[in-house]
């Protein structure tokens, strides 16, 4: 039972009509689909980032959820539009890897979609989401059948995605994945890498202190907390730890 | 009768996972909500800037929405998540002050929610929109009695909000609570409070015109008007008066 | 038979309370309207900016769609607000000329609203949105009849669109439109104006290369591709060409 539900996490920004019109497309090809954004200001072909932007949220929608991802650098070349079935989920993304943290998770099946079934013709070279994706979202959240949309494959691409490697006698180099809106410092360090005293430098930053709340933070000080995404994250009360430790998305992380 | 519809106020902007999740919970607990977005761009942990915004707009929703206001910089703390009866409306919040200009226009019976009794498990320190404020969305949406989801509660947070305030012979000196997309600038004066001649300085503009449509001003005129959210605003027509007077949230206004 | 569904582009940002309070009084009107935003990042006063991003988007629409466009520097003035019907559509917008693309593509039929009959009152003289247009385009999306909205009107305000001129032997001038997120630069060039060998001159930028797709173009090349949108955009493989020319929406585009 479909719920008409779709999702939309892409690179287009809000100052186009880009989004706009692949929501047409979808209410087109199925008037009743109910769509939400989640976001679409991944920066600029940023396939990891729009993947874990995907990855802190699909799981919080209801089953049958379509999710449609488009950050596509690739776009015009033989890349293949993609359609996934893993766990309750359906997703639709170019094939370059986006989906990696949702092939972690979950037993999946990838299906190479048959674009020429239902694109908009003639299927341009520049804008895909609209020619492709959007009308794949519109048939799928009603109900059309995912094997009627591609032959399932194998050969998909994935994604290396960094993880802490050990350095020096018994410590971890990491990095920060992302820094979001509030300066939190999103770093690739699981909470069970931080177990017992450390010392993690991130910057200009020393951090010891592990925190349950924003609000346990004496004002000024940057702590590490387990993010609601699963990662440990640098931040303070009320304050940019990005700032104060100098850091952007790609900073080293190391914890001794 | 419930309508479905829930509003979202918040400072968790648009470049993070952070709205897409709260919407996938509530849609959840309630497949048919619909789901508006007022705003996201509160500046991070402006409370007042959030009352103004939700003040400015919930009344021209329909009866019985649901509406959800997250701007929390005691998120983890013990302050109390709220839900608010006044008027037709329902409002999620946290006890913050951030619904004080609700409770000064209506009577208001104020509930402290009973977040056992729904929230996803565990409760984060980080994102109680998510864990807590979503679900009790969604399950008011679909028509929830309000007596199931709290206990009435007298000592509720309120929120000092500035009034100009008497200043030398016959004069008031407010501020500029907020400035605009357009650089419009709204005071905390009342229209009532302009009556007859005036000289209002704020920065470096004198302002003596009151006028009835920005159209109505000549080109380069910093003139007040009568603004849509029931305070003077300081504008021009078709240019910031926020940069012409060199002023921004906060400045001082004079009257005399 | 209405689909209920209505679009927006306005140029009211996303930082205040404006958009949510004109979907308030939209669903005040029509509870099951079902609203899209197209784009309220147009620039402050942008009449053209607006027309051109519903002109790449209103099509792509189901049937029966109302498109609301507000961008109105004359708000306040006796300028009017119309209800333009157009090939399958209904477009609402005040009479600035904003739907000048619409008008040069269909046959069309243009009212002016008769507000008295539906508006909020007292209308204001600065938020027409909130006062004319969300109360319109609720009605139309519930199924109102046109006749019933506005009194038809011939002297309708029509809005000059720069094309290329000649320029030279055999040369034409034209001019950046739009800059888009990626850095990607929109002429006034169809695509049969670059028939044949060309040297076009943007900014710093001489381009001689036509490419079908984004990634046919090695690094660092300049390229001219047929836009989505059908005009000449002159673009970059995974960077801005904006940037690179050192241009902007305006710029001269002269091809020899």
């Amino acid at each position: 039972m479909p719920t008409g539900i779709i999702t939309l996490t892409t690179d287009f920004g809000l100052s186009d009509h880009y989004v706009g019109v692949v929501k047409g497309v979808i209410l087109r090809f199925h008037p009743e689909a109910r769509i939400v954004d989640v976001c679409h200001d991944v920066e600029p072909y940023d396939v990891l980032g729009a993947g874990f932007i995907l990855a802190a949220s699909y799981q919080y929608f209801p089953p049958q959820t379509v999710h449609l991802v488009v950050v596509d650098p690739g776009v015009g070349t033989p890349r293949r539009p993609i359609l996934v079935e893993a766990d309750q989920w359906l997703f639709l993304a170019p094939d370059n890897g986006v989906l990696e943290l949702v092939y972690r998770r979950h037993p999946h099946r990838v299906r190479s979609l048959r674009a020429e079934r239902f694109a908009l013709q003639p299927i341009s070279n520049t804008f895909q989401a609209r020619d492709i994706f959007a009308p794949a979202a519109g048939l799928l959240s009603r109900g059309e059948p995912v094997d009627q949309m591609g032959e399932p494959i194998e050969d998909f691409q994935r994604l290396p995605i960094p993880s802490p490697l050990p350095v020096g006698p018994g410590g971890l180099r990491g990095q920060v994945l992302r820094v979001d809106r509030f300066g939190n410092l999103i770093t690739n360090f699981r909470p069970e890498q931080l177990a017992g005293p450390f010392l993690l430098t991130v910057g200009r930053a020393r951090v010891q202190a592990l925190r349950f709340a924003y609000a346990d933070a004496p004002p000024g000080e940057i702590f590490a907390i387990a993010g609601s995404s699963g990662y440990i994250e640098i931040s303070m009360n009320q304050s940019s730890a990005a700032r104060a430790a100098g850091v952007e998305a790609g900073s080293v992380v190391e914890v001794a």
